[in-house]
Parts: structure tokens; C-alpha cells; sequence
């Protein structure tokens, strides 16, 4: 049998489906897969270790650690769904990957406050602002922000070890759109590389490694939601982060301060870091 | 950012890959995973509905049940694999899905045994045969074999149910390429409905059904082995099995017979049904 007639034959087996988006999008997986079939020519023991791998992929993931997400970042996959979803008007600040490490429902606090909870590094005081794309200040504006710790690690992968929630939190701009908030300084780290995708990696000769880097998610009523990073300048990995994360915009300086006043004020060491960034929100269209 | 340029550079993180079979691969797999995206440009809510899907498939597998196997056999993954695989020479049995219930290490019975262990339904004797291309008779060949019972059911589905290792076994043909076994005849039925998989056919608003089959694989040394079926000749679902297994050479007659004798041999009730199948193994080349 012509190979073709089995992919008309998947293909035809979706005419009675009356989710019109469903059959687009069953129509363009059945229609690529069989095609990556067609040029890769699998033995049936390939096939079982692409069965097998996807296997693997589903079982180590859960609430914490989303394997399919990662295999996602690492692809390439979720970097261009990004690009295609969230295409910012000039001056709105761009998009990046969630990552796996979002935890819903994390902790809130109050302007200034110290997400560290005794995880030690280099003090970091977080300031500024969320606007419109007029520049106009959004007050109410819901900031959720995580990272990991200077040894590249968040608090769910090391919930023995570390207080729970630290590095992680949730924050509310002021009337006049302004934020801030402790922490320490971010590190690159590697993705998590004991499960199936670090074994592609590796097996493809791929570092693991992303550049320093810290996660919001900025919400506001009215506005299109926000989920980015903000990038360490300097880091190692800006060039090949492991996910392909990095936008130019979202590069920022973490600049040394010995401000002993605004030390004082959020009760931190001098010298600190400082970084500064204005977030500018698209209104829902 | 042109999307393109992602897809590139995702494509150029393959550049240290040492395994070309890897690299082709990869290769292969990047471009139409990201060409889907480009078609279907899926939101942010629908890429993680799929992540959500696939991690869903992943929880639903284990030695028993594996729902990706299912996944690939629904979509018409697996019947493709098998045709570009199993390009059988003229007169050779031909290949079929494995099916995702199929259990190593089954045990192994002599001639004429019967697999049913209290399993209720019309009795049947399977007899038949082993040759080579050139029709010469192969001895020790080994043959597993395993089905659904007339209620649509794998012993493994129902544990508590049925005797361990019902309706499966493991035979080898005599000296003279014969094998023969007693069972129930095999009815249609519903691939597993309960996990994800059955869940995308209601939403595709596809049958999840099968025709009435017996499982085969069929290995001897020298030769080519063979995963297979066979299938009752008028069953329902011959026509659109929602695994796309059918050819019409596994087609095969189930005889009702009332041969008193061969009955007592076989310790089987009269009438009994009966099939007589030869199967044509290809030399390694």
C-alpha cells in the first residue's frame, strides 16, 4: 500500500469532528507527523524509543517539574509560539518563556519587602514601575515574581534545603505604578538535567545552561498580561541560552550601589545591587 | 524577531550532535513541530492544553496500559511506521500494529493447549502452520499470542477479574512447522476510552473501535519476525478500525465444525469454530 493512502486515511477518519479549530489543528499534527515518519524512516525500535522517550517525558512530570515544558523551551517550541502570540506593539515590553518553575499562588508582600528568606548571595534591591504605553502609571498592577538563588537552584527543587516560597512572591504596585522588592542576585544555571531532556541534551551535544535571570508575570486590569524575564548584563549564556529566551530589551544592569540611606531603608548591606526597569503594558485590544 | 530565524537558530544548536542518525532525526523533528506551530499558531492556552495532553498520556502509561502506543495507533503513526518498515517480498505474512497490550514473558504451553483459563465464549481451535518463502516448514518457531475475550477485554484490563495470563501464551511450532491452541473467539472492541486518547476521539467524534483480532508475533531463527493479527472474517469494524490495522490478507475464516473426533482430541464442546492460517516468514537478507 502507498504509505500516502495511510495519512488520507488518518486524515478522513476527522470528517465527522464539528470542532472546526480542532480539526485544523489535528489536520496540521497528523499531516507533520507522518511526514517526520516519512523522512526519518524509523525502525520499529526507534519508534519505540520516541514512545518510549515521550513515556519518560509524562512521568517525570508533575506539579513542580513540567518535563514537557522544558523539552518545549529547549526545541525552540515555546520561544516561537511567543513570537507568534504575543507580537507587542513598538515600546510595550517584550515577552519570553514561563518556564517550569511557576508556582501558582505564591506568597504575598508588601512594597520592599525581601523575598530572600535567609538564602544567602549578593543583596539586590528590584525598583520600578509599570506603565501604559502612554507612559501613564498602572496602579493595582499584580507582579509575580520568582528566581533561583546564586546557586542556580529555585525553592522547589531543593524543598529540604531552602524555606519554602523563598525567592518567589507576589507584589502590588503602588498608585503611582511603582514596585520594589529585596533579593539576591541571580546565576546562570542548567536546566534541570536528570531526567529525559537532559539526556537529549547531552546526547546532542547541547549545553544546558541559561543566563542569569530573574521571572515576572505582570497582570493589570485593562491591560495584556506580561510573562518575561529580565536578564542579567554580563551573564554567561546571553548568547545559546539553552531555551532561546534572550530578547536584547529584556537585558538589564544590575548596577553596584553604596547608598547607605536607601540600604537603611529596605534594610539592606552596602554595597548593593541595583536594578531599575520600567515595565510598559499593551492595553487589551 | 522573523520566526524563521528561531526555527534556524534551534537548528543550529544541533551543530555539536556527533550522532548523525541523532542529528537527521532532530533535524526532522524541529522543522515540522515548528512548522505545526506556524500553521495552527496555537495561543498560549491551547500550547498548554497540548503540554497538558501529552503529560496526561505520559501519567496514563505503564508496563500495562502504554497510552502513547494508543496515541500513535489512533492517529495512523504506527501503520505508517510499519509500512515503511515491514516492505514484506511477495508471499510473506504481512505486519500489523503491536497494540498496546501486549506482555513479555508470557507462558509458554505445548501443542493444542488451551489459553482460555475459564475465560467463557465460543470455543475455537487455531491450527496452522510456519514456512519459509519456499514453503518449507519451520520448526521451533516460536509464536506469541495473545487477544481480547468475547466481552472486548485483555486479562491485563481486568486483573481482578480474570485468571492471570488468560487468552496469552507462548507456542512452538513442531518439527513439522505445525502449531495448534484452543481459545474463545475474539470479539470486537474499544480501544481503552478513559485516558486522554479516548478523550481526543469523542472530541474528533470518532468510534474507538476495533475489528475481532488475535495478536501474533512470530520469530525463528533466520528469519524475519513478524507482529501481526488476525482478523475475523465479518466482523464489525473491518471497515475503519480506529487503528488502521486491517489488510485484507490477515483476514481469515472462523469455521463452524461439528468433527467429533478432533473435538475430543482438543477436549473441545461441539460445534466449535475453527481457523487454519499459514504464516510465511522472509529469510534475513
Amino acid at each position: 500500500m502507498d504509505n500516502r493512502r495511510i495519512t488520507a486515511e488518518a486524515l478522513e477518519r476527522l470528517s465527522e469532528c464539528d470542532d472546526s479549530r480542532l480539526r485544523e489543528v489535528m489536520t496540521s499534527v497528523i499531516e507533520h507527523v507522518h511526514e517526520i515518519v516519512r523522512e526519518v524512516k524509523p525502525s520499529m525500535e526507534e519508534w519505540r524509543k520516541a514512545i518510549d522517550f515521550l513515556t519518560d517525558v509524562g512521568h517525570w512530570s508533575d506539579e513542580k517539574r513540567q518535563e514537557f515544558i522544558i523539552l518545549s523551551d529547549t526545541l525552540g517550541v515555546t520561544m516561537l509560539v511567543d513570537a507568534i502570540c504575543h507580537q507587542m506593539p513598538e515600546g510595550a515590553t517584550e515577552t519570553t518563556v514561563l518556564g517550569p518553575f511557576f508556582v501558582d499562588g505564591a506568597e504575598s508582600f508588601s512594597y520592599g519587602a525581601n523575598i530572600s528568606k535567609g538564602r544567602g548571595g549578593e543583596s539586590t534591591l528590584v525598583t520600578g514601575s509599570v506603565t501604559g504605553l502612554d507612559g501613564k502609571p498602572i496602579g493595582k498592577a499584580r507582579l509575580d515574581v520568582w528566581q533561583a538563588g546564586p546557586d542556580g537552584f529555585y525553592d522547589v527543587q531543593k524543598p529540604d534545603e531552602f524555606a519554602e516560597g523563598n525567592l518567589r512572591g507576589v507584589f502590588e504596585t503602588t498608585e503611582t505604578g511603582h514596585f520594589a522588592f529585596c533579593t539576591v542576585k541571580p546565576a546562570p544555571y542548567p536546566v534541570p538535567t536528570d531526567g529525559p531532556v537532559g539526556r537529549m541534551l547531552l546526547a546532542t551535544g547541547r549545553h544546558a545552561w541559561r543566563p542569569a535571570h530573574l521571572h515576572f508575570i505582570i497582570t493589570a486590569a485593562g491591560f495584556q498580561s506580561v510573562t518575561t524575564h529580565l536578564f542579567v548584563a554580563g551573564s554567561e549564556y546571553l548568547e545559546g541560552d539553552v531555551v532561546q529566551a534572550v530578547k536584547e530589551s529584556l537585558i538589564v544592569d544590575f548596577t553596584e550601589c553604596d547608598d547607605s540611606e536607601e540600604a537603611a531603608r529596605f534594610n539592606l548591606p552596602v554595597p548593593y545591587f541595583k536594578l531599575d526597569h520600567q515595565f510598559v503594558l499593551s492595553p487589551i485590544s
